[in-house]
């Protein structure tokens, strides 16, 4: 093949994946292909646009390394990974719904008791959380694994603070022989995704903002289910409509209800005023 | 909005692209967002899948230098650059076709008079070269400027030699009063794309060759012109077909004439055999 013009190349390019051995990746090359093509058919760049946009995508590999990836953050803010995410979850009634993983999720964080405070001393405002974890059709789940994690209350992570001494506001618990998990923590806050680089960019040229509405962050698996991703929000953040990643579902949000100083569920006395929080998760059972 | 599932996340990403203040960002960002997620939604990676192409693309920004560009590589081998350079170079008849410019243009190559040899002392068949440039419409360019780039009788450019003291192999000359220009060179050959890399790897992976047929590089400008970038490749070589970067085109290719020992075109006598190579170029008039 040869005399390649704006519309015989697509599928001169695509008859040239033919050959690849694993039938995935070539399905993959050939879309991969044919989308790529129609968009720039759709939009004709000129070529300055052309080589903005690899300069672009250089940047976003370039500013990437063991602590940052800038092409996760861009899949996140093109809606690409919740798409992913929903392709992936296809759930039947009674699972909870799920959302990205983030990049503030860590593997080995402290495990604790129910009832025990993950603030690892963060000042902020008392919050007791609560739930039960249960299959979709409400089968209980006792000993499920609960992994949690969370921004202190002006929207950062431990790994953002480095004065801390190890791990702050995460931890995994267990659900109890009643299928339920508590512990205490501070509320979380709203906070931006970083944008001092390639995204940021791109969003500050499109007039979109850098916030995600106030989120706790869990991981739930049992055997038998599929490993549940997802947060819960706290009712009436001024982000929830805007989310920089798509990640809000209605399902998701709770109020984060305030409570006056007196017995916390656990009959634990809260000597000053404090919010509760209480989600009940369904889990998607493993298919076959 | 909120509720985002993978048929309405589409529509919402766009809406989030609304406000763009600069009207042809916006449309870049609203198609980019529609033929992407057409993309996912039609192969529906996995979550592995879909962390494997955000590794590719990091590993092909972080791979890119000051003398690498591997994004524009990745954009070359996915017939990417030619469609962008078909869409920008919609010809009239009597116009040279276009194609890639290709990772070893530099600027400032010697200026030099027509009849002299550009090959700097690299060894090879000697090559006698010439034609005209002229106007889509016929009108002779006197005065035109000839850049010129070529591979090596090995498949290597100048910057992949760092024995050599200085440019081999590429110059600039002016057509005369007739619209002529002539040189001196070597044969070029057939080489590969590097290969090294994520897009080497792709090319492995899918059982694709990195090879390219052998030619020579021609960039022509004269004032009121659109300036051409084009190939004028080797009749013959075996990877016409199957050019790594889809830049081929049939009006492209010439015979590099085998001649025996006597008089070149403009008089001096080889001592050996050399090749005649003739094309005629036809320029785009500027559009207002």
């Amino acid at each position: 093949m040869r005399d390649f013009d704006e519309h015989n190349i697509t599928a001169a390019v695509i008859e040239r994946f033919a050959g690849t051995p694993d039938a995935r990746l070539k399905q993959l090359m050939t879309s991969l292909v044919r989308h790529l093509h129609d968009f720039v058919r759709d939009v004709e760049p000129t070529f300055e646009e052309w080589l903005q946009a690899v300069m672009f995508l250089t940047r976003t590999g370039q500013i990437s390394d063991a602590r940052r990836q800038e092409f996760i953050l861009l899949s996140d803010t093109l809606g690409v990974s919740m798409l992913v995410d929903a392709i992936n979850h296809r759930l039947p009634a009674g699972a909870t719904e799920t959302t990205v993983l983030g990049p503030f999720h860590v593997e080995g964080s402290p495990e604790v008791a129910n009832g025990a405070d993950i603030s690892a001393g963060v000042a902020g405002e008392v919050l007791f959380a609560e739930g039960t974890v249960k299959a979709a059709d409400g089968t209980p789940l006792p000993g499920a694994l609960v992994q949690v994690w969370q921004s202190d209350a002006e929207g950062f992570y431990d790994l953002q603070k480095p004065e801390l001494d190890g791990m702050a506001l995460r931890g995994q618990l267990r659900t109890d022989a009643g299928a339920k998990f508590w512990f205490r923590t501070i509320t979380p806050a709203a906070y931006p995704i970083p944008y001092d680089g390639p995204v940021g960019d791109m969003l500050t040229a499109t007039a979109r903002h850098p916030w995600r509405p106030a989120h706790v962050h869990f991981m739930i698996s049992a055997p038998g289910y599929e490993t549940l991703v997802t947060h819960v929000f706290v009712a009436g953040d001024k982000y929830l409509d805007s989310d920089a990643v798509f990640g809000v579902k209605n399902s998701l949000i709770r109020e984060f209800e305030a409570r006056s100083a007196g017995a916390m569920p656990d009959g634990v006395v809260a000597e000053g005023p404090w919010r509760y929080l209480k989600y009940d998760f369904g889990l998607k059972p493993l298919t076959a």
